[in-house]
């Protein structure tokens, strides 16, 4: 009887993985249930939402995954969810299989996605999840802080044997279109410059910065350089190798090891919140809005807002690292 | 020349270590000479102060430092230093060097101990150290990130063997007086219950939680014990063996492994901008006030206020986990 | 038809579970698939085995375990099996399910259920999984190496606090009769001293130890105390604190801690060549033998000999934690 | 008066550093104070050795160094040492500062510099250190299971999101010229393949093998690529997408990360053990010998022996990995 059915949330991760992801499917699963409300997991991001491919999560199926890297959802990227034809297709299963609202977690083309859905008259709530830290309308994204770790943590490893050695060390991190990352990863690292997106620095700048710190006296240098930096990597140091700025250059391309590990207790803290919000959210009638954390609050920010503007790094990070790299 | 002296800051660090205090002595240092002041480090907090254990610290003097836990400066307890005389002698020491103004970076007793020294005219501003995240007038403490990453890492690695075996498990974290970094910690380690200075709970009531776990289906329950919950973490563990709560109970208590390791991101980034903005307070004339993370931003706080008011729990967590723990 | 029946291999994990299990799982099923044979997983150790609760394992059902601690087998303690009543109704549950032989991996009580199923006919081989490293004939167990790892990365903790405050840590770990982990990991953490049950040491000896170690001029110090060294940790602590011995005394409970984490790089090298070991032994006939790594190569052992001879702490080591602690 | 003057013996690290190099050289000190024994550090290897740049090591300057990467005596390679009159020059160095025997810790190359002391009269033992695990005589060096083990935490980082995505990865490791460590670190890494100096294998091959991985069902595949395999790593990514084998391929170089970090129990145990006995073997008037360890013990093997002979990959290891893939 329809009267009886639960009120049914969907939920999908979406785009590159974050860590961070899993507290937040296992928050929302959660916090439905306590609300009396029911839980369809959708695997594989808009992909599975366009082929149905559902799976009813109870409490008990999201045990064991608060520590785990990744998403237990799968996710991936969909051309064909970005045609009005896909959206069409995706509401029609959501329909068939009784979804009330969608909870999509993902970064900024996954939250353009979702306010594409709430256009069409779909209830849905958006988390940010992002290692780059590029979503507008939150301080800070689920997976940050765990790939400020990870970084960090190898940058700690290459200082042991920079000292040893006198070496400057160029790593290359993520970020393509924004710096945020990177600006604060430079700070906790120890960095003597970060090549960020934003901010256009030349290989003889670069140089120059080294040399200084050798003669200064320093024991090593660290280099960021952010993937959307202008600046190819190996071609960056094969150039400061070439200019003799008194360490020797080695390179270290991280890769996809910034999307992985256990998430750090920022992250869990920050996606188990935002997991409950987006349920109360949905349940109290909002759609079209994402979770976003100011200050010590979860609030909610439209999601027309949250697409239609740009995050950029934070220039006075930028600047705090050429001051404590002295 | 007197007229060609630099300005002179002190820096120490007081109470109970936290790490992110080597860090925020690193900023203090680099900032300070970035703006032609001069840096002395004093040597085992108050006490030293009042013996005159100070050591110059110049730019390399803090290099290496930035992911090493404790603080290289040393911490004691003073007795002396909490009375009158004991300050003047402080005082005196303080102008023998030549010392314009002091950098004190622990909690609230220590923040007491500044605010004294303002009083009696010294220049001085707080940075807020402490892992049980006690400190009012600051979103977050320097070492609280830390701490609840350690406790978290320690519970996942029982969380391993308890769905192996089915148990319950009891952990004593830090938290004498505040309920702060057990609260926060409950909801990343997915505790079943917390047991905080803030809420009384019976032992009866413990149990009869453990035993709803163990009913609904669950592998395993974790218990978060802070130290000033009121209950004995020995005996509690005993009585609820004796009263058959289906699990049986193992206990876990970290002791200072919660103030060591290094320093989390988090916990660096935040004590390299609030050593900056001391440095910077200081030469702008600033003093009696702490500097504390306002959601994005570094802001001061009279320090009258922070050891004035009292810093508790945040009961939104506590309630969380009970939802999480479904 | 019966001839073409594989031959079909069972899997369990008995007793306490130690990091490591799941690679020796994962190592038995891919080496039986690869040799054509087919494993039955069995769940919940000999309790399992007694009551018949099998499921099939393919190559595809141990991925992603080769990281995880704990055991996807679960394990149990089996009073039932001790008995001939139970062992005979395993054996009746094997055959029926057509398992024609079995691998255990646990202790050395594990391995006592093994060796009296060979008695009975079964075709049986053992692999010695203890964090205590107390079985006979390896010269170390799967899941010692992350054990002391584990007290490794805690003590570190400690030191880092421990040099900020002068102060002495009693670290309790596991060993109820063997010493051996508490030996190598008090090397490995700059013990001062290390109490186990092999040697006797008075109160009055390790106050004197301590009170050296204050005087010689060292910032802190660490005692390790095996679970079965005849001291209570806590009465330990207090008796120490009474005696006055420069530094102060603060104690760390590792408990069940130890038992979990994701296994290092040896203990999965050690679980995956001794599971494909056993794998091999089982489908050349052998019976009745546990593998054991000695020096470079894994070799067979008689489950008689493991089981009727006791393993000590290596003594060696026990001298040399003082020689390095000066 | 000469006849008072204590034994002095020398200790150097050289070459690349390795992790454990740090607690070797406390070992060094510690073992030899404890016999009566002097030692002078050598700053910056051989080279400091031929500039007279040493310093006297007490038992408490080795104090809290057990944990830290990297080397506090530097190290770096030294052209000139290569030629009879740098080592004429260094053994002049020696004999002035009333130095009695040296105590060199490094790889091959080290070790060749140290036979070459020892034939001009020189007390010389070597131990060692080696994250390639390169040097013949010894089963493992130190250094090699804390690089295997910062491999593996990325490769498992990087799997947490490759199941997320169906991707492949190929990472680089350290192994110029043998593939030990990325033999060893393949099992325990999952890898699908392993590309070494010691096996040839073709991009057409590689291909296949990640193809059928695809097919088999796998969510993600690993590709572990030594320096010296003949592949470079970059272009053979290239040549994988160009392929199509079903998952897109991701890079990542791991660099020097893969020397740093805080030594693993068994490195720092195994650095103790041959620190202490070197030591022994220079009081006892042995000389021209390294320590290796064979099985479960510490042995001399003479260093003429070690250097005339090419230590190679385990091929046991590189067959198991494709059989534990599956």
């Amino acid at each position: 009887m329809e009267m009886n059915k639960l009120f049914t949330i969907g939920v999908l991760t979406s785009g590159g993985d974050s860590p961070g992801m899993n507290p937040a499917i296992r928050a929302v699963v959660r916090a439905a249930h306590t609300n009396n409300a029911d839980v369809l997991g959708v695997v594989d991001g808009y992909e599975g939402l366009l082929n149905g491919e559902f799976r009813h999560l109870g409490v008990r199926d999201v045990g064991g995954i608060l520590q785990r890297g990744g998403t237990i959802l799968q996710t991936s990227r969909s051309p064909r969810f970005m045609e009005a034809k896909g959206q069409r297709e995706a509401i029609r299963r959501m329909n068939e299989a009784g979804m009330d609202a969608l909870i999509v977690i993902g970064g900024e083309g996954s939250l353009k996605g979702a306010y594409a859905l709430h256009q069409q008259g779909v209830k849905v709530i958006g988390l940010p999840g992002s290692i780059d830290n590029d979503v507008w309308g939150t301080d800070i994204s689920i997976g940050t802080d765990t790939a400020m770790n990870t970084i960090m943590d190898a940058v700690d490893k290459l200082r042991d044997t920079a000292s040893s050695h006198r070496r400057a060390f160029l790593i290359e991190t993520m970020g393509r279109n924004c710096g945020y990352l990177a600006a604060m990863t430079g700070i906790v690292c120890g960095a003597e410059i970060i090549l960020i997106p934003e901010v256009h620095v030349t290989v003889e700048e670069v140089g120059k910065i080294i040399e200084d710190a050798y003669t200064r006296g320093k024991t090593h240098a660290i280099i960021i350089n952010a993937e959307g930096s202008g600046h190819n990597t190996t071609e960056l140091a094969n150039a400061l190798e070439a200019m003799d700025v008194g360490f020797t250059t080695r390179v270290t391309i991280l890769g996809h090891i910034q999307r992985g590990g256990s998430p750090t207790a920022y992250d869990r803290l920050l996606a188990c919140r935002m997991g409950v919000k987006a349920v109360e959210g949905l349940l109290e009638g909002k759609s079209g809005v994402m979770t976003g954390l100011k200050g010590q609050d979860i609030e909610y920010t439209p999601l027309e807002d949250v697409i239609s503007n740009k995050r950029t790094a934070n220039l006075e990070y930028y600047q705090m690292t050429r001051v404590l790299a002295r």
